[in-house]
């Protein structure tokens, strides 16, 4: 996302409200840059469970493979996070998650992310192809709304 | 709290929700126990916060001289907590919290949990009395309908 | 523990080194006051990890009833925790274990602290005897020296 | 890190154990993934409060500007990590610590990741050079073997 302008909460198909908690204030009294990762994965995940894919009945799983997040202001507690979710690649093996980390009172971004999942099935723990059952879903509720691909 | 009946929402002053996080689950895939610590703490300090007595202008700081839980029942993501704080004690120089953490979807009762803070003041860091301001609010808004004291 | 002496490493028949992190600290500087809970479960659950009583295998599995922890001198980032674990009671279907956290580099004794856990059934986790391979492991390494039961 | 071939503890001029916690697993009995951070952050700071930048007495503090990680291995509780820190990048207002977090028992390598830090003045809290002292030091001790920078 470096190069294109910053992203708003229209820019993602799909929110979640992580609040803070006291302890997520580091000594300076800003949120741990460690903390914007459990919300990004908060966000992915429970947006995975309510789709069907992250329960035992679930044929595959997730496994994080690689993630990142770049810092543009400081957020603290006693502050919620507005985290947007949306789609940033879909290859056959994996997804490309792209998140907003946003403060709630005003909108301001925070932070931009992205996640890489790989599925794995649930019974070999080995790579399978994103089912296409997820794979239409994410297409029709995460896809960034303009992009090409 | 052991030997009165279970307490309801209905007991506590104040109440706030605490979302749970994914990474919030222990291999069992309930909430491990030291979130409850982290919900109570910022139930207890987000109020204090509000109040004006957390910030770099308060003339006192809060310090945990002991804290306790008693699990009932598990929470497990994506719950949110509904924590209900009052006051059980307010000594003068000691506040004794009273937590109930419910589950926000059927008020269930999954732990109820007591911390007692000392106030030190924030020039020396050694013990004070609790401010009288803090001492009325606290009484006003979070003393335990129809208790003696 | 409150009106015996206080403990040293010595009265501990276990003990655990436990690193803190950065993310430990609070805005105050010091250890957030949940991060000695996940210390004594760590303590804990190693010492039952070792034993066998922690894996898929284990006929048992723990569940914290309760925990209490007082706090009597503030630690901190980098520290290094000394965890030291005893067992204060064993009754049939519970296990009481008490808790001395040091830091490392002195012996400092930071916080006491007390975790009940009743263990459960792998299969039906519904409540089961402590196991008396357990038990007797238990009395053999982590008894109270000189305590009269 | 991507071409290259996978770092070995010996590709780093300083290292730092970070013991794990029982509550770092998750649900499916892995280290969640942002322990991984908590650990770099760690080792990184550790560093840094070492060489005498991380004090109230520095004139510099660090700011997280981005930070990546890519999972190559499952760790999990009581696993140790073995988190090796170097220099990738150092430019006048920027450090990029490249990290690679091994398996303590048999040096596995579990992740590999870059955290980027600005130095902002103590005072002002705005962006300021990286000082001459640190930009030595770290060019002693932490430049990659063999680079041609």
């Amino acid at each position: 996302m470096s190069d294109a302008p910053p992203p708003t909460l229209a820019d993602f198909g799909h929110t979640r409200d992580v609040a803070t908690r006291f302890s997520d204030n580091d000594v300076l009294g800003h949120l741990h840059n460690a903390v914007y990762y459990q919300a990004m994965d908060t966000t992915i995940l429970g947006w995975l469970l309510d789709a069907g894919y992250l329960s035992d009945a679930s044929p595959v799983a997730p496994v994080v493979a690689s993630s990142s997040c770049r810092y543009l202001a400081s957020g603290a507690f006693p502050d919620t996070l507005r985290v947007g979710l949306r789609v940033d690649d879909l290859s056959s093996k994996a997804i490309t998650w792209g998140l907003g980390i946003f403060r709630q009172r005003d909108a301001l971004l925070l932070a931009t992310g992205s996640v890489v999942h790989v599925t794995v099935s649930t019974d070999t723990r080995r790579p399978v192809p994103v089912p296409d059952g997820l794979r239409a879903r994410i297409t029709a509720e995460l896809a960034v709304p303009g992009a090409g691909g």
